[in-house]
């Protein structure tokens, strides 16, 4: 044993953490590594997809919510009378209410990055509630389309143009709260793999 | 070296094979084993439900079909008067038809046990399929509600109570339909996990 054996040791040892070889790991590796960075990016994507889905359902909720509880015009032109506007109210405040909750709730998440709820409980109450209020809306919508449909072949007036529009705002909140239901539904199944 | 030494190193390799031994095998295999049944047990019983789910749908719009259909009594007691039961009928027609071919699809697949389309294909067709068709009805019974709960609110005769009967099968279909389409919507999603 020299002294001159020693040094030789050291940078034989120090060798690998040159920077190529460093950023070469094994293929398998590489492989794992990506895969994952994959999954992050697609769930950090869908989080923002249904984040989206459902504020923009909140903001259309809201504003068929308005146009119908302030479609008042005297006589026979008051919503109240009808129970199919009475029940399209009803389902847009349902609808306002839950997916304001919701958006609050995941904006909520994605800042503290803390659950309120168990993330399994959380993603089957997502999943059940955008299933089941897409399904309100798409029953509101429907009852009230015929009803305005009919008054519209007699006379097009103040009245039924906001009962039209009221119909879209809610039509396009369902259709939004239906891609939330798929995405939620996507999140559920993928749960227990992760 | 001994003569004597020989057999007993021969009783020795034999002793594992010996019954106790081999029915015990290492513990994580049973429990692979063990998995995979339960996975096997779990598809089989999802397949059976939802072409359960999807004959009885089949029957019940059927049923809806037939009695909108022969709901003719004369004068304003005709179906065909009313836009809202035009449109019952001819979604308990597309459910009838959906369903009806849906079903055979899978017994088919059942008993054949070959495929007419790409299981991921079919796993997506059948998801969209059920679910567009659960809108669809929910969107007519909505639809068919009011109108009739108008005409009861006058008089109850065999027009408008074959119309509630109508309704209530259609209903049930919606639900069968909506079940069916979570239980391939389950599928689709592990679909890739196989």
């Amino acid at each position: 044993m020299t002294n001159s054996d020693e040094p030789a040791h050291k940078t034989d040892a120090a060798a690998p953490k040159d920077p190529a070889d460093v950023e070469t790991p094994t293929p398998g590796l590489e492989f794992g590594v990506s895969a994952i960075n994959r999954r992050w990016k697609r769930d950090e994507l869908l989080k923002k997809g249904s984040l989206f889905a459902r504020g923009f359902a909140f903001f259309l909720s809201l504003l068929s919510f308005i146009i119908t509880a302030s479609n008042k015009h005297g006589d026979w032109k008051n919503f109240d009378n009808y129970e199919e506007y009475r029940y399209l109210l009803a389902i847009a405040i349902l609808s306002t209410f839950y997916s304001g909750v919701q958006a609050s709730r995941h904006v909520n998440a994605l800042w503290n990055a803390k659950q309120m709820l168990d993330q399994r409980i959380s993603a089957m109450v997502d999943f059940a509630g955008d299933q089941v209020v897409a399904y309100l809306l798409m029953s509101s919508v429907s009852a009230a389309i015929p009803l305005t449909n009919r008054m519209r072949e007699g006379q097009d007036n103040v009245f039924t143009d906001s009962s039209a529009w009221s119909i879209s705002m809610s039509f396009f909140a369902f259709l939004l709260l239906a891609i939330s239901a798929l995405i939620s539904g996507y999140k559920l199944s993928t749960q227990s793999y992760i």
